[in-house]
């Protein structure tokens, strides 16, 4: 491994949940959201909603950031060239998925460079319709997720990733052994549960049903977390749909003649 | 503005397309992807392809690295600890997304931090197949978007970005004005103009149909070439669909017996 400033930084962050009350500088503000700006892509289709806290922000943080996807600044554009938005909504939310988290993560890396922490909020979109409320977003908005930005009130060390062989793959995607799919799932329980993180972090997901806790909070660990998320949330694409055609974009394509008159949902 | 090598880093990069022969050392790629492995989240969602160059790798840089919404790891996890996947394809891809992209952009920064530059190639889900054929690739692996990483063989100036006012939106999302429409497209349109950025990449996109050409390359810029592409590409997301069917996932919901006789597209 190779050291810098730079990749030291990326191997420190880890997401921060308890923040010191000092507010950061407009010109710090202003660095961090720069410094996402010069992410890829040239389209730019992503935008930043910010609030200032420690009221009504995640974790008391001083800084709540919305990262968007924004059509609606490229259609004013395009519009005043005549030129109308054709891509469909799949495709450009593909482009604008990743506009936006490319932004995102610069963001937090610049915030770490500046000496402070970050966590992001993954559930934004599915209240979309809150944060249209708040921001009074135009349509074509769709806010991905959130970013507290801050400066640090603990201490935590980086959390543990795959082993570098279930990674990166060269050439080939590998066939995985038992005994390579055993060796990931053991570096990730072992790396979580020597930091005790769930446990710190009152982290548990709940068992859905009636189906009888058999783990405590030293032997729960990212693998049962990964099973109780993974396999239990989000059965449905519906209220993600929802929320998607409340800000104006439509994955279930356009509502046709023949459709109307259908007890089929599209 | 707060400088610092992090920041300069991120003001400075720009997309590469044109690189050294000079193959980066085993220990330098695996700096940029452990770099990358370090960003958010903790479900890892992001796995990573690589082929060395430059024979077959676009802009014969030396490296190409191939960014995945990589389920199948996950559930080989998941399965292991007898939890089946449950969250439906597009909740899992939205967080996908992120999680690769997320990942993509530290790479990004890595490489910039070793002297090394970068470019993104945005059509690879249109051509997903061709990437489970190269590498493989088991289902619920889909390719989102290749990355060149090398050393640079030109020097390039960093490209424009909308105004700050036309970019971070503090408590409320602004009503644009002409003027600020306008201005915003003044910059971008005169920054890429300034740079001869299109002529210098031969990057005019044609005119569909019959619609005679008005443009050179001395009035060709961003807000032209933006309006020809996302006003004449990706008018459906079949394609997308299709690739991403071919790569295990599924966004048109499951095919019911009721749809299986007809002759409606789903």
């Amino acid at each position: 491994m190779i050291r810098n400033e730079i990749i030291d930084a990326m191997l420190a962050r880890k997401s921060l949940r308890r923040y010191e009350d000092r507010m950061p500088s407009d010109e710090v503000i202003e660095t961090v959201v720069r410094a996402g700006q010069q992410a890829p892509f040239a389209a730019q289709l992503g935008s930043v909603l910010l609030s200032r806290g420690p009221k009504n922000v995640p974790f008391g943080a001083p800084l709540l950031f919305t990262i968007c996807i924004d059509a609606h600044r490229l259609e004013a554009i395009m519009a005043k060239r005549s030129w109308p938005m054709v891509t469909s909504d799949l495709p450009l939310l593909l482009f604008g998925f990743q506009d936006a988290a490319l932004m995102a993560e610069n963001m937090v890396m610049a915030a770490e460079s500046l000496g402070m922490g970050s966590c992001f909020l993954g559930g934004t979109p599915f209240r979309a319709d809150e944060v249209i409320e708040r921001y009074e977003l135009p349509r074509r908005v769709f806010p991905l997720v959130e970013l507290t930005i801050g400066y640090p009130a603990e201490t935590l060390p980086p959390r543990p990733r795959f082993p570098m062989d279930f990674h990166l793959f060269e050439d080939k995607y590998p066939d995985f052994s038992d005994a390579d799919i055993e060796e990931a799932a053991r570096v990730m329980d072992e790396g979580y549960l020597a930091q005790d993180y769930y446990r710190k972090a009152k982290a548990m997901v709940k068992l859905e049903g009636d189906r009888a806790e058999t783990f405590n909070y030293d032997d729960y660990s990212w693998t049962e977390h990964m099973g109780r998320k993974w396999g239990q949330w989000f059965p449905s694409p519906d209220v993600l749909l929802e929320q998607l055609e409340k800000c104006g974009f439509e994955l279930r394509g356009p509502v046709r003649d023949s459709d109307a008159d259908s007890d089929r949902p599209g």
